[in-house]
């Protein structure tokens, strides 16, 4: 880390690799010799152009995403999203939706305006406090619904699926937003996979969409132009201007992803770093883990001390320590430690030493 | 300009001041001593708190927007916006569009999309090739109607409107993605404006929108929550992850807008060269202006050459003297010279030194 930078456990927007930072600044006033800042450029230049087709075919390389899917930038973020969803692919009136967190109520909700009760939770952790996701066993599953669809990494609750529900012939959807580019996927296994940017990819102001062809094309004719898969897919996600500057940077990430050995590299870097973490926590009895063992998330560890005094001194002592946003959020309370990819291992370090210290001091 | 840049007359995205260009390379490691980028901000943070509630009062203050207007900054560009005017304000079904250009037209489609026929056209200049904006006599408006829609400077035309229409009751709505900002405007006078940031504003990423209090509440039930003007007035524009950093350099916009001397400054700026190149244009007969004098743009300049040969001749031309962008739209041909709050007096005068060397040379 850079003299003066510190260690940032956001939820999202979170930390981006400090190469990445470097090499933005560096191109700020005039990127490779055009004369402009990338943020000045035409979405319709050339010189941009390449930026944003780099940028999809580094995303397809990193992903491994099938030649049969479509990936698509689109603006509004993973909220967009949950409304072009059944706008795209609900044309049934019928779609599954798994809630293991807050995000997924969210995802119902919006589809609800869209297509009522058919829009219908077909599972759900609730009573559990989200301290896991359901079993295939908790789930009822509508053979005729258009799409299952799941938030596959929990942010809030820190909890992830460590299975893919079957299904059956009904595609699968997963939102990803908080663990996208954290580790190997099969995107074989989804119908639709998506996520906003702001947390491993790049900062806030697009979601990425990867759609499997056959589910193209039958929309509603509310879809506005922005959010149709059919028509962004024909224009290669250039309906109207992308948010050309988090494109940009979005793709100074994967260039850099790429560089240090892709997902494999990237995971082996989450394991340890999570493992330190879950480690600590299982070897005491101060805090207590919110997730189930099972269901851990790689990216957000979520925990609390004895009460909600000491958790409250915890993140006021660890903003002295130089540490931020280690708060859990307003709706699980207690505390919450965010490492996505560019926390480095040091920053985990110096955050087990400051438990370590804390515990021992309460 | 610094060594290497270069005369961007781009439709949009485009210039950006050259200090605001600096402020934000000199900020992007670490911002105010916070230990982050802005990029990396989560957005519930004090700090970037401070930096989306001074834009919103910066943006209030210089365009002098009255207390019973909100003032949103939403995704998805004008497009979106395009989308979410019908579901937030036509409860009734019915809405008047005035077409004078690509981006009316594109709105009145959106809007067919949520309100079918009840979005009408009510008058539009098509067949002048949009050289001007109908006058009221032209106009065929109902009373009925939620609102009249218009867009306030056509980008692609070269046209604004030069005075607004007479509505009567019904509220009048103003697209200003490429005028906002360029001089004093009454907003009191619409119910609604709004516009995409990427032209004078900000990098491309948000559309900002001013609502009248008294406009707000009545949505329709299929209203996406990122685009519910209510749900977005009620959280400051924080319903979800906005595009954090796209806002933050908006805010640096307006803080030197503010340093310069606001609009008035920026209106004698924007006069002295858009007069520059007219008064050209109306002292020779080599290149055709498009669009009629009553209604010509201030900030996008139409014109073409003899034929299209010359077009195409000119532009390369252009390149070679360190120009971009000079190429108008696929849809009316010619040539466009789009001069913004950021492009420079000097590089409007480089492009008429350019303009008379071309025409003399053919």
């Amino acid at each position: 880390m850079s003299e003066g930078r510190i260690f940032n456990f956001s939820a999202g927007p979170s930390m981006l690799p400090e190469p990445v930072l470097k090499r933005v600044q560096g191109e700020l006033m005039n990127y490779e010799g055009s004369g402009m800042s990338v943020m000045e450029m035409s979405h319709r230049s050339k010189v941009y152009d390449k930026i944003i087709t780099d940028c999809e075919a580094n995303l397809r390389k990193i992903l491994g995403v099938p030649d049969n899917y479509k990936v698509l930038f689109l603006q509004g973020g993973a909220s967009g999203v949950f409304a072009a969803l059944p706008m795209n692919l609900a044309a049934n009136g019928k779609a599954d939706y798994i809630v293991s967190g807050n995000f997924s109520g969210g995802a119902l909700k919006e589809a609800k305006k869209i297509i009522g009760d058919g829009a219908r939770e077909a599972g759900t952790t609730k009573d559990l406090n989200f301290t896991r996701v359901p079993t295939q066993d908790e789930l009822d599953l509508d053979p005729e619904a258009s799409y299952v669809h799941i938030c596959y990494n929990n942010t809030i609750y820190g909890t992830k699926w460590h299975y893919d529900p079957e299904t059956g012939n009904v595609p699968l959807i997963a939102d990803m937003s908080s663990c996208i580019l954290s580790e190997p996927i099969d995107v074989s296994r989804y119908g639709v996979i998506y996520g906003g940017a702001q947390k491993n990819m790049a900062p806030a102001g697009f979601a990425f969409v990867a759609v499997r062809d056959d589910l193209i094309g039958d929309e509603m004719g509310i879809t506005p132009k922005i959010w149709s898969f059919k028509t962004q897919s024909e224009k290669a996600s250039m309906i109207n201007t992308p948010p050309t500057f988090p494109i940009y940077v979005c793709n100074c990430v994967l260039e850099y992803l790429l560089e240090i050995g892709g997902l494999e590299e990237m995971k082996k870097r989450n394991v340890a770093k999570s493992a330190l973490l879950y480690d600590y926590l299982d070897s005491q009895d101060f805090y207590t883990p919110h997730a189930e063992k099972i269901d851990r998330s790689m990216m957000n560890v979520t925990f609390r001390t004895p009460n909600d005094e000491l958790d409250k001194e915890f993140v006021a002592g660890s903003v002295e320590k130089g540490f931020t946003n280690l708060k859990g959020h307003r709706s699980v309370g207690g505390l919450r430690a965010s490492i996505y990819n560019a926390m480095p291992y040091e920053g985990v370090e110096a955050l087990v030493d400051y438990m370590k210290e804390f515990a021992a001091a309460h």
